[in-house]
């Protein structure tokens, strides 16, 4: 792939490149390893925002979508998608309310409820509109959600204000990390299962049982799950290598970039955080990785510059050499950007829009 | 201003508001500023990347526009300025090459080079185009740049290529910080002095000697520096609050979020990184600052959540509350929207078009 890379034939750089065939492989695994477990696979199409890569996971089987937003949901139906889940705890105001209303006449819907007021106020600003909702339920990442033992008296104040209750969802956010996923994905087993048996207490079923996320999709329980949601399998990226949940011949997606200049041990890049994303968690290496250059480290991001660094003693690329560039967080990656070159033998064979991109409301 | 915010007249949350007297009053009194020190003011439109800000800059004074990417200067160009400094080492490939020789039919523009083999490529992919470059020096934030000392040499070898040498830069980005500013701009005095005498041992003039950053604006010496070229300051961030360079009420711009729930002493907002940016630099307090509410912290953002932790015994915000976020980083936050709401008396007056958004190549 690298060897191959001819600039007169490649948008200006940078810009992110997709291997189409490693995104097929990697769709079709997560496909295979969902039905193997008994589970449906919902993937989070936050991740892509692409109407061909989210059109080809139902194709491949998903029982719909997962959403962060609003905006993403209507884009998404727009394109056809009838089976929509939005996995964030939206307070459905006026506006947001008609919105919800009138894409659930097209779109089998669900959303997520964490609190008695948000539910109250979503049954009220929807009134009649057949929504479904999920209570999100804490299972260790402390962002939202209920605490599992009060899921039932949550999901029983959202039925009695006439919300249709159909199960319980969380996100196992602290799986991500080097060996978190094993207990990360129990604590996730457990808040759910506590979370079911705390709404059979308030006399509700809990059909939908969801979580998963990239990292614990493998070690999920499929005992207690009913479907997982993961978004990043299908590109994979720098933290997913570096937690090794994949490896280097499982990442699908890449910023394309050109040495600019060379200082000592360092080069530096045109992908900067503006093209990259900033997110950099402390447990990784550095700001993102180079996959044909394995020991050299990204050691400061800039908006459009990437300082890196190399070991004692190696061949530095040279000016004007165009280096493949991983991002950490491939999310945050495909958000800033408008398009995805999809190639294939080292040449743009296709583009993707980013549809869904900006679309945070 | 927050008092008033009133969901019925307001886009979806999340979205970026802006006050347009406070940017008013920040561009008029940088103007002011920089013609009190004689020193030009070339403002770097990567902040805002907003047509009419660009032209509210040019019409209050300023020379001409910095711009980080070519994709930047093409947009500013089309609108009408007509003079643009290419802060980048720009690796002119054969694509760049050609944008860059049409672009100088029609702006005074001038690139930065930070090689030989930079310069030379730019020489070589622009022949005969009137393109002027100055020479990057790295006063210390140690990311792009060439040591002081070897600013003549490199200039020599520019101008050997035929290019036209206008001078020397450098940005004080290791300004950055609480109580840097002071070092960091004798830094850049220092380096820039160094450059300059580099050059003349060359032969060669630098009619231009460019610096300055928001944070150093103030303290930049303009006994050496001839030019300064601030971005943030016409909106300002959270990051200029807490180094001190600017006070709550110099804040232009914030995100408006909706609280969406409530756990405990912590508050979800629905402005996370995708909106907010991820940057999030050791020595702030959080990611990113509720000017409403100042004892409160951001403890973590994920994609589309803010975790706001509130003192014991503090009232917090009730679920469905509007709440003002400044983002730690300006130019990130601005970089994922595709508009910005510019609101008179707690309505949206106009919306301004992130006409540059995504122009990264």
């Amino acid at each position: 792939m690298p060897a191959s890379l001819n600039a007169s034939h490649l948008p200006a750089t940078p810009f992110l490149a997709v291997d189409a065939a490693i995104v097929e492989t990697n769709l079709a695994a997560m496909a295979h390893a969902a039905a193997a477990k008994g589970m449906d696979l919902r993937p989070h199409a936050k991740t892509h925002k692409v109407l061909e890569l989210a059109l080809r996971q139902i194709g491949l089987g998903a029982v719909g979508l997962t959403v962060a937003t609003l905006g993403e949901a209507e884009v998404f139906a727009v394109a056809g998608v009838t089976d929509i889940f939005l996995a964030f705890p939206v307070w459905a105001d006026e506006g947001k309310g008609a919105r919800l209303q009138a894409l659930a006449e097209n779109v089998k819907l669900t959303v997520g409820i964490d609190s008695v007021e948000g539910a109250r106020q979503l049954a009220a600003a929807t009134a009649g509109a057949p929504i479904g909702v999920l209570v999100e339920v804490d299972s260790g990442h402390h962002r939202s959600g209920a605490a599992a033992a009060n899921a039932g008296s949550l999901a029983r104040a959202a039925a009695d204000a006439g919300l249709d209750v159909r199960g319980v969802f969380t996100f196992p956010g602290h799986g991500y990390g080097p060996g978190n996923q094993g207990s990360a994905a129990q604590d996730e087993a457990q808040a759910l299962a506590a979370a079911v048996q705390s709404l059979a207490a308030a006399g509700l079923e809990a059909a939908v049982v969801s979580g998963g996320s990239t990292p614990t999709a493998a070690v999920a329980d499929a005992g207690i799950l009913t479907e997982m949601r993961p978004g990043v399998y299908l590109f994979n990226d720098a933290q997913q290598v570096e937690m090794g949940t994949c490896g280097w011949g499982d990442v699908a997606l890449w910023a394309v970039a050109t040495v600019v200049s060379r200082h000592g041990q360092h080069i530096i890049l045109d992908s900067g955080s503006k093209t990259l994303g900033a997110d950099w968690p402390a447990w990784t290496t550095g700001g993102g990785r180079l996959p044909d250059h394995r020991d050299a480290r990204i050691t400061a991001l800039s908006e459009h510059h990437a300082t890196v660094e190399f070991p004692e003693n190696t061949v530095l690329p040279t000016p004007g050499e165009l280096i493949r560039v991983v991002p950490n967080h491939v999310c945050a990656a495909v958000n800033l950007a408008d398009e995805l070159s999809v190639m294939v033998d080292g040449a743009v064979a296709d583009t993707w829009r980013v549809a869904a991109r900006g679309r945070n409301s």
